[in-house]
C-alpha cells in the first residue's frame, strides 16, 4: 500500500470483496483511483456493519451487482482530495454519508427534505459523478455500495458523501452515527417527533429499532414496547428506554391485538424496524385510530409491496416512511457527534463486538444469526 | 303522518327503502319510532346523495344489511327530543352527522381526532345505543345508515349525531356540508394542511375533489392539477380553483408519469376521491419524494386493500387518510356554516340537480352515470 498525497495515485490496498451473492467475503488486494474532481479518498478506520449490508449482498429481491465491495456504516481519515474540493483537507476525521448533500438542488435547498436529487442513494453500485468504480482488481471493476463501499482500507466517495467532524470524537463509537443510530434517533424525533407521555410500540429490536427507543425516551415517551422474537432483546433493550417487551412467540392472539389491548386502543407511534413489509401492517393496525403513526424504516428482504385495509388510513392514521430518519446527513451529522461527546445520547451500548478486518466474516455470521447489535470491525489503525 | 311533540308517538312517514342491493328505491309508509333517550327524531328537510350511499346500496364489498334506509348527508328541522337531550329543542334546524361527537370519549377530549368511540361510524344498520333499528314496515325492522337514514321524512339520530346550525343558513344548501364538502374542505385544511404556493393534484373530481381543490385555492395553492376520466369536470373544475386536467384516457404514459413532469419530480400534495385503492397507488406515485403527503378521502367500491413498493414511503412521503376531512363534526360544522353565510366558501355550484322525494331514483342514475355533483333532494317541505 502506498499514498502519495500531493498528486495521488492508485493505492494498492485490502478490501473485502464480495464475489456473489451470499458467498463470503473475500479480502484481496484491490487498486483504488486517486480522487477525481469533488470527490475525497478516505482511509477507512471503522466501519460497522448494518443489516442493509448483508440484505444487499443476499440480494434476493435486488439486481446482482457483483464483485461488490460492500459496508456503509463508517469512519476514516482523508487521505487525498480531488480537485475543486473545498471543504475537506487531508487528515481531516470524517463519518461517510450512504445518501449525500449536495447543498444545492431542489431537496437540499427545501428545507424539509434530506432526499438529495444529486447524490442521493446510489443503486446501481458505481459513483453519481460518471457512473464507473473507483474499484479494480487487475482491471476488473468492482462495484461500490451506496457510493461508500467501507469494507476497505481505502475508499473515494463523492465530497458530498462524507461529513468533517470534530477530531476528539472516538472513531472506532461514532462510526454507528453514519447509519443505524442517527436513522432511529431521526425516526423518534424529526419524521414521528413522538411527544412527552406518549406510548410507542417498536418492531424489531436491533440498533436502528433501540434507537428510536432512545429517542423515545429522550422525549418523554411514557411506554416504549419492543416487539422482538428473539427473547434477549429485552434485557439489551432496557438501557435503551424499553419499558415492555412482547415476544410475538409467547402470545395466543396476534401481536396488534395485544398492543391494541394493553394501549386501550393502539399506540401512539409504532416504527417497524426490521425490514418486512408484513410487519408494516401489523404496526399500522397496533397504532391507535385518530392520530396513530407508523413510521416505516426497515429495507426489506423480501416482499417489497406494503399492503393496508383502507380502513385503517381512513379512521385517521398517518403511514411515513424516511430514509436516514429525515436527517440531511452533512448538515445534521455533527450535532449528533456533539451530543454523543456530551453524553446526551448512548453509542457505545450498541457496539456488542470489535472485530479485526479479517474477521469480518464473523460479523456477518453474528448478524445473520441475531447475536450481535452492532459489531465494530478495526479495518485499519 | 301525525307528530306530536309533547309525547312523541310512532310516525308514519314515507320513506326510500332499499330492499336489496341495487334494487331501485321503493316509497314505502314506515313507522318511526319516538326518539329514545338522548335521541332527537328529525323532519329531513333535504339530503343530497353521496357516492357512499350507492357503494353500501350497491354493497359489492359489504355486508348485505337490507331492507335498509340510505341517505346520510342532510339537513332537517328537530321534530321531538328524547330525555336527557339538553343540547337541542324542538324546532331547531341541524344538520345530520354520519360519524358522531360524544364530547366525552378519550379520541373527542383529545384534541386531535375526530374517531368519538361512542357515536363513531355505525356500520351494522343499527342505532349506537341498543343497536336496534327505529324504523319499521308492519313490525318488520328496516336497517339504519350510518345512524344517520335521512331517505326518509322523518328520521331518529342521537343528539350527538346532529348539530344545531343558524336558523337563517337555506336548508337545501348547507345539507352538503353534512359529509362531501366539508369532507374536502377538510382534507385540505386539517389533514394536508396545505401550505401557499404548493402544487396539488386530486384524483377525482366529484363533490369531495372539488372541494379539496376549493380548499386548496383557498390556502394559495399555485397548482391544481385535477384528474379524471370525465372530461366535462374540467369546466366545472375552474369554478373550484382546478387551474389543470388531465384525463389519463388521452395520455400515452401513465398518469403519474405525466405529473411528475410537469411538476418536476411529483406534486407536494396529492389527494385521492374516487373511492378507488389502485388509484391511492397511484396519487402516491404522483407526489414528491422528500415531502409528497397522499391524502385518502375515498371509501372503495371494491377491492379493500391498498399497496405500495416501500421505497415510496422511504424516500420521504407519507399516506394520510381522514374520515370527514378530520373535523369535530359538532364542535367544527357550525363554522363553516359560518363561512357560508358569509360566502367565504362556495356550496351552491355543487348542486347540478334538484329533485322531489319521488324522484330519488334518479339521483341515483345521474351520480352512477357521472352526470351530477350533488343532487339536492327535497323530502319535506
Amino acid at each position: 500500500m502506498s499514498a502519495s498525497t500531493r498528486d495521488p495515485q492508485v493505492i494498492t490496498c485490502k478490501a473485502a470483496v464480495a464475489w456473489g451473492p451470499g458467498e463470503a467475503l473475500v479480502l484481496e488486494e484491490v487498486e483504488v483511483d486517486p480522487p477525481k474532481p469533488m470527490e475525497i479518498r478516505i482511509k477507512v478506520v471503522c466501519t460497522s456493519l448494518c443489516r442493509s449490508d448483508i440484505t444487499q449482498w443476499e440480494s434476493k429481491a435486488h439486481t446482482l451487482l457483483f464483485p461488490r465491495i460492500f459496508g456503509h456504516e463508517a469512519s476514516g481519515i482523508v487521505e487525498s482530495i480531488g480537485e475543486g474540493v473545498t471543504d475537506f483537507k487531508e487528515g481531516d476525521h470524517v463519518l461517510t454519508l450512504f445518501t449525500g448533500e449536495c447543498m444545492t438542488c431542489k431537496h437540499c435547498t427545501s428545507g424539509k427534505s434530506n432526499m438529495c436529487q444529486v447524490l442521493g442513494l446510489e443503486r446501481r453500485g458505481v459513483m453519481h459523478s460518471d457512473q464507473k468504480t473507483r474499484f479494480s482488481i487487475k482491471g476488473k471493476p468492482i462495484y461500490h455500495y451506496c457510493a461508500v463501499s467501507s469494507f476497505s482500507e481505502y475508499t473515494v466517495v463523492h465530497s458530498g458523501c462524507a461529513v468533517k467532524i470534530c477530531p476528539s470524537a472516538p472513531l472506532e463509537k461514532i462510526c454507528l452515527l453514519s447509519c443505524g443510530v442517527a436513522a432511529g434517533l431521526g425516526a423518534a424525533w424529526n419524521v414521528a417527533n413522538i411527544s412527552e407521555g406518549s406510548n410507542v410500540v417498536i418492531f424489531g429490536l436491533g440498533t436502528v429499532g433501540l434507537s428510536v427507543a432512545q429517542g423515545a425516551k429522550l422525549r418523554g415517551a411514557s411506554r416504549i414496547i419492543g416487539v422482538d422474537t428473539n427473547p434477549e432483546k429485552y434485557k439489551k433493550g432496557k438501557a435503551f428506554g424499553i419499558t415492555e417487551f412482547i415476544n410475538p412467540a409467547d402470545c395466543n392472539e396476534p401481536v396488534q391485538e395485544v398492543i391494541k389491548r394493553i394501549t386501550d386502543g393502539g399506540a401512539d407511534y409504532s416504527f417497524e424496524c426490521i425490514g418486512d413489509t408484513g410487519m408494516i401492517t401489523t404496526a399500522l393496525q397496533s397504532c391507535c385510530d385518530g392520530w396513530g403513526m407508523t413510521v416505516t424504516l426497515g429495507v426489506p428482504k423480501v416482499k417489497p409491496e406494503i399492503t393496508a385495509h383502507y380502513a385503517l388510513l381512513l379512521s385517521g392514521r398517518t403511514l411515513r416512511g424516511s430514509l436516514f430518519g429525515g436527517w440531511k446527513p452533512k448538515s445534521d451529522l455533527p450535532s449528533l457527534v456533539d451530543m454523543y461527546l456530551k453524553n446526551e445520547i448512548q453509542i457505545d451500548e450498541f457496539i456488542t463486538h470489535n472485530l479485526q478486518f479479517e474477521e469480518i466474516n464473523e460479523a456477518f455470521n453474528l448478524m445473520r444469526e441475531g447475536k450481535c447489535l452492532r459489531c465494530v470491525i478495526h479495518v485499519t489503525k
